[in-house]
């Protein structure tokens, strides 16, 4: 394929890397956890992670008054389990059934199967464009096992 | 090596991959680029991007009065220009001379030679912690080649 060809085709947004994510959202009432990519920390000392969530998800629903936020960083060969978090809705379903989990200390059930986590104490929220970011603080995290994260691939999610 | 002594080796934030981007930020004055990971997408539509600015950065003097920056996608096999710009510091020397640039449409600098760019306008900012937090409107973009970009490996930068 000629090289112009296929640039055409690709948007410059895409080509940004991250890796695969399942967003656990904890309110006083409510949790919800949706697969993700737009995760990125924000400081090193203390540590802080952001993340995203777009407003048609029903996860957008619960970032008004979220307090604690999971992000659970899968590993390479969990494609499957983003493809779970990611069709389905928690409209429909609790997405979290069937999965082994353990409680954070606010309360957040985490999945036992991933290869990180870090818990986050909601410090932060703005609106940009089509989602809501959230930037917490972390307060329990763990390296759950070896192995190396999964990056995204578009081609996976087909 | 037994799993728990590695697990204990390694910090649950240090497994988010990420991407290696060099991060052009200017302002009225002065234009400085440096390497980045923590670059990410917080809106879809219109298309926002978001990057991360450490306190101790020659960039951080910067951040304030930025009215646009250029995230730069680096592509594999580009480890030698992360390192480039990761290792010097702006304060010393003028990191893009040498490269090749064309102007975006702020007169901001683009490389050349990277996967992808994409030219944002500055529409928020905010300091978390030891880092200073830039999103912008994507306002000039476009994939320059073929090819994958690269992801972030601790042991390319020893």
């Amino acid at each position: 394929m000629p090289i112009q060809e296929q640039a055409d085709e690709r948007r410059p947004e895409w080509e940004i890397p991250s890796g695969v994510f399942i967003v656990t959202l904890r309110t006083p009432t409510r949790v919800n956890a949706y697969a993700a990519g737009w995760v990125v920390r924000v400081s090193e000392e203390p540590v802080m992670i952001q993340v995203a969530v777009w407003d048609q998800n029903y996860s957008h629903e619960l970032t008004e008054d979220c307090d604690h936020f999971v992000v659970q960083v899968l590993q390479e060969g969990q494609e499957s389990v983003a493809r779970h978090f990611g069709r389905n809705s928690g409209r429909d379903m609790d997405k979290l059934a069937g999965f082994k989990t353990h409680p954070g200390v606010s309360g957040v059930p985490i999945l036992d199967d991933c290869l990180a986590y870090l818990e986050c104490e909601v410090v932060f929220r703005q609106t940009f464009g089509d989602h809501k970011v959230l930037v917490g603080r972390a307060v329990n995290s763990r390296v759950q096992c070896e192995g190396c994260a999964l990056v995204y691939d578009y081609e996976d999610y087909q």
